[in-house]
């Protein structure tokens, strides 16, 4: 008998706790059990919410036009032109984006594979805020980067907490990683914040900060601003697409936009063209799905807010009425994070999880899953589905906790 | 002024030759130029041949019906069971491939970069043969993979030199790269050529071999085999998708499938799904289309074919009759790689690439892109442009050298 061939030290330690749990949930359903589903972020996953008719009939356009051999491998120009117009535009802060500086990515995860191929060197650092979403802890390490955790504070709405950032900031930083709205807390940094960090990051001029935006349109305060916009010095590359904010995560469509006030990426943005280049380009006709989304009227978009706001009002009370259970009133995003109080699972997140799921049907995320010092004794819940299903989610929440 | 910050060792040495070509040519273009495009390999760039609108119309209906969701990491299972059932029933050589064998990616880019992420420690060699298809030689140094080419004998129908292959062979190779039918030379690989390599490989258990057989429907010999067909104890990861024969480049649908009769790769398997769940999906509702493609009549294949073979023959016959040029007869794919006899450009192939392109507006690529040792000294020329474009082609191309 040969020997198996290893797994590469490099991925070795990949979890991606969100969809491992799943595992399980797929074995209730095949018995038959009906399984309440707050775990995806898929805003398309439940009743209520559709991606717009106005992008699907653009998109069904191009297919039906024959727009389906390869695109440029920065993106239809039209694209690059609609998504600088619109960073442009930005309510609380726009910035100066040429279609120049737009890259349009296959989702967002494909461009945190380009940014951390091309800007790490074995030993850099990359500081990520904890709890994270999983492919921030999964991906440097490919590149042997090195990923520490900041803080988020989990008793004051999940801000940063920014004394805890500047002990983790150092000539080693290639990278900082802001995630803005939050998840899985359902966070935001506001204005002043976003100035504290770029004061403390202008003093390092290895670190370059990457801008995850991607739930910018979720922004129940009203006060998103997008970090390129304030930043005179230090590189910026904002991250967004089309996936949450215009519901269509299945066109797997997103872009990397860089800002670089002082030309410090010239040859970073040179990596990243060839490695666009290779991999040949994005999927073309949903290109022409997102762009009707871009330019085309948005007045749907309160209509889905509003909804959503009360999801998230609706929610946060309810959990907060759980006796073993509190929450902090997320600011964005549609995720909320609470902390388990009850003795017995207040340590042990995923039996918790799996204990639920097996007993009452209800699938979460461990909150360990998205990091092991923030986010222990907690659970992601998604706040997306219809009133009734929450209302029947809590229902079920309540009765296995007491 | 702040320091550039630099690109990292791994990813600054990538270069995509096909692309890098386009530049030039977009300037001349920008002056009101019309290019003859014989550059990119992509089926639906050129008059004659689209998209079959049988799979436009199963794609537009998975918009339509908001199946614009994230799909399962792996692929919707509906279309792994087709590719599965499709590998089976492949004429020449079909192989045991179940549905769970079938991972569905973001075209075969996606594939190589979580197979060389997930197989690759610094130091392992990968195999490739020479020319190669660009993101061969780019993507394993990103894993610190150590790349190194077998040769194609390009007088001998660019078929691979066994005993070459056979001195490059030992036990610190990790990968074996086949492509059949190649690119960009339009080899293909008999059944006797992959036996007598299993044969050699056998003999090294560290080693896997990755067929890339995206061009299989492109076997103008009619005896494609895929290499899964005939291992007993190699595991061979078989490579393929929606792009080329089924003319839908930009769906970004690609697969790859396990055939691994002595279960040494459950490791790999392991990172490999967690990489694939890391990244969430590949593009939804364009899966459905690639179903209906494999699932439903499938007619229309031998007509695209034989026209393709007319445009193959008609290039070969052009192409040797032009003094100074002499080629192989490509019995796969739609390229061919003619030797470039002329004493001026027989070692300087991209001087005469971007000399034809300047002075009469031909597009190819330089041989030398595809391989400085193997590569030199020819261009690569794609053969799917009607024949009255080829015709021209051929008469500026034999003016320029005459």
């Amino acid at each position: 008998m040969k020997k198996k061939i290893p797994l590469s030290h490099r991925t070795a330690g990949i979890q991606y706790a969100i969809r491992d749990v799943v595992v399980p949930a797929q074995k209730l359903e095949q018995q038959g059990h009906k399984i309440l589903n707050l775990n995806i972020g898929d805003p398309l996953s439940h009743k209520g919410f559709s991606t717009p008719l106005h992008m699907i009939e653009a998109y069904k356009k191009a297919l039906q036009s024959q727009i389906n051999g390869y695109s440029p491998s920065y993106g239809i120009s039209e694209l690059r032109e609609a998504i600088a117009y619109d960073e442009k535009g930005k309510k609380n802060g726009g910035w100066n984006c040429s279609a120049n500086d737009v890259y349009v990515t296959t989702g967002v995860t494909e461009a945190l594979q380009i940014i951390f191929s091309t800007f790490l060197e074995p030993g850099d650092e990359v500081l990520i805020p904890g709890p994270y979403y999983p492919p921030y802890i999964a991906y440097p390490p490919i590149f042997d980067g090195i990923v520490k955790e900041y803080r988020l504070n989990s008793t004051d709405g999940w801000r940063i907490d920014l004394n805890d950032l500047k002990t983790k900031l150092n000539n080693k930083v290639k990278l900082l990683i802001l995630v803005n709205p939050n998840n899985p807390t359902g966070g935001i940094v506001n204005k002043e914040e976003l100035e504290s960090i770029l004061k403390m990051v202008n003093t390092y001029p290895n670190c370059s900060i990457i801008s995850d935006e991607i739930y910018d349109l979720y922004n129940f305060e009203n006060n998103h601003i997008s970090t390129a916009s304030i930043s005179s010095e230090t590189p910026v590359i904002t991250l967004n697409g089309v996936s949450k904010g215009y519901y269509a995560p299945g066109w797997r469509v997103g872009y990397m936009a860089i800002h670089d006030p002082e030309n410090r990426l010239i040859e970073i943005r040179k990596g990243v063209e060839q490695l666009l280049r290779s991999r040949l380009c994005a999927p073309t006709p949903a290109q022409y799905g997102y762009l009707a989304g871009l330019t085309q009227d948005k007045g749907w978009m309160e209509e889905y807010l509003l909804k959503l706001l009360k999801h998230r009002d609706y929610a946060v009370n309810e959990i907060n009425k759980i006796p073993g259970l509190q929450t902090e009133k997320p600011k964005g995003s549609f995720y909320m994070f609470p902390k388990i109080l009850d003795d017995k699972y207040s340590n042990h997140d995923k039996k918790f999880v799996l204990d639920l799921l097996k007993k009452e049907h209800v699938l979460l995320v461990h909150g360990s899953g998205f990091s092991k010092n923030f986010g222990t004794g907690h659970f992601r819940i998604v706040f997306i589905p219809e009133i009734n299903t929450l209302k029947e989610a809590f229902k079920r929440i309540n009765r296995f906790i007491n």
